[in-house]
């Protein structure tokens, strides 16, 4: 079968192996689909070297077919349709103790400290296969790892029907979670200064403001009656963006703190003493947001055509990884494993 | 009667003037005692004069007895020992819709936006009156309204018994703080620089720690098998202290913000991401919190003896200023006023 190795540098070299040996507790998955993520860029571009080495296979956000099964697995059929939810928690540090799993201080990401999806082949713990319906298209279902952060991001925040959300940064988790709070029955507001970005979510159906033109905050008070926004997402990862949410935020908002900050940036602490602001991190996903994610995209709440940017065959990863890195305005980037 | 003026540039003028007319839902206070509050400490700086004024009773940590009650008021009698709850709320704002009407957008505060307690006699809205046990001294009674604020910041946090708190800052108000969550089944810690206060904590039963002499999040890393602390109150208001507060904590720790930061600070967001941090603002106190603070304050919970640094009749409030602004050793001084 073949393989992508990410080896330092901007490179793949794609090449051919045999399937890792089946474990008593695994499952071999065909891969179909696995898009790129923001992560997989970081390492494409270098970021993640200490962490990933020079010949690892990447990718998590994926769709398959079970192609083999360990002796002890259950519940799973050879030929079932699954998307894997690419995390193992150690199962022994406090977090794990207290049932925080997802966020094990020790925990693995399969596709960065494993070998991950960029292959026509993966082999994984059985307990990371989540199954999902037969006539989910398989390109579709490469989004469910992605929208599941969202829906984790969204029951973080605790959002009731009618509240004003809104989302700083719109590029593909920020969408997303427009698309997931506006299903829940949320005003949806998204801050970005991509035109392209902007127009698509205008055309999702997306109040949106672009803060180069206007001022955020003020708009989101206008439109809210001088309440402001109940609920902010920051995802944009800025100063501005972080800027903007304490601005933006009603009395007693929560705000969910999305965004990778490698940096510290300046926060507002004493607008969240004056209004009892919230925040709250929220990292990767747990299995319910898994088991959402994969009935908002069967049933279409969340628009996969409008997410999924382009397809490219595994042989020729290496442009796909170059055409993105390139392009400000693209969702997602598939690779067809199959 | 008296009433002393705050005047600008750390002057009172203390003057005979008769009481304000009492109005219909309105009760007159003999004040007993008010205590010196950290917000009246930057009024005597001249930091708060374009809210004040020139000519202004400030003060509202206080206790007195009922002296004389407006044809409206029910549920109170003449000769009540009482204490004071010095918010008042708009009604008609976002906020006050929502049902926090102590954040109200257009709170006024008892003592700032109007007179306040640094006189004889006070006149209030009858909903500010808390009545308080006839055996409580109301010298101690003069602690309720820190108290409150103490017990607000620990219901904001969730705090459950036998959870690891770290208290950031030892002043009067942290200093509450780890008497409340104590009381509350915690297990509590005190990070200090000031030594009279680090002797103080440590005599109160506190674990403490010196970030002059200490890793504080080390320590608080080793002091609960690598978990770190679950609860986290940022009352040192210094960016030291926004730094140990996500060092030190857990995974889905609590943060509450009570201290008031005028500089914006650098904040670590990656680890609010990384460990799903929660971060809650908490400011002053709601109708419970009174009724806690008061059971609290009457049970002997809160160490009175230890929190009342000194008592100067209302005649020397000046000079009971100046000798607060040159001790920093000091917990509360209170103003005798009847």
């Amino acid at each position: 079968m073949r393989a992508a190795y990410y080896v330092g540098d901007h490179s793949f070299s794609v090449e051919t192996v045999e399937p890792v040996a089946l474990g008593d507790d695994e499952v071999r998955v065909d891969v179909a689909y696995c898009g790129i993520c923001g992560t997989d860029m970081h390492v494409y571009h270098g970021a993640m070297d200490a962490r990933v080495g020079a010949h690892r296979v990447i990718g998590h956000e994926m769709s398959g077919i079970v192609a083999a099964l360990g002796p002890q697995v259950t519940g799973l059929e050879v030929g079932d349709p699954v998307v894997i939810r690419p995390l193992a928690a150690c199962g022994d540090c406090p977090a794990c103790h207290r049932g925080h799993v997802h966020i094990c201080q020790n925990l693995k990401f399969l596709g960065l400290d494993t070998d991950g999806a960029f292959q026509q082949s993966w082999t994984v713990p059985a307990h990371t296969v989540h199954k999902i319906p037969a006539d989910l298209p398989l390109q579709n279902a490469a989004l469910v790892e992605p929208v599941a952060v969202a829906c984790h991001d969204v029951r973080r925040s605790r959002l009731v029907a009618g509240e004003d959300v809104l989302v700083i940064g719109g590029g593909p988790i920020g969408m997303l979670i427009a698309m997931v709070a506006k299903s829940a029955g949320a005003n949806v507001a998204l801050s970005e200064v991509n035109p392209s970005r902007l127009e698509l979510a205008r055309s999702l159906g997306f109040a949106t403001l672009d803060p180069t033109q206007v001022d955020v905050a003020k708009a989101c008070y206008e439109s809210t009656g001088g309440k402001g926004a109940d609920v902010i997402f920051e995802v944009s990862g800025t100063q501005a963006g972080v800027d903007a949410m304490t601005e933006a935020a009603a009395t007693r908002c929560r705000i969910v703190m999305v965004a990778i900050h490698s940096q510290k940036p300046q926060v507002d602490l004493f607008k969240f003493f004056w209004r009892e602001i919230e925040m709250l991190g929220a990292r990767v996903y747990e299995a319910r947001d898994y088991e959402q994610a994969i009935a908002m995209v069967a049933s279409g709440a969340i628009d996969c055509k409008a997410m999924i940017t382009d397809v490219r065959d595994l042989e020729h990863i290496g442009e796909a990884f170059a055409a993105l890195a390139e392009n400000n305005q693209a969702m997602k980037s598939l690779i067809k494993c199959s």
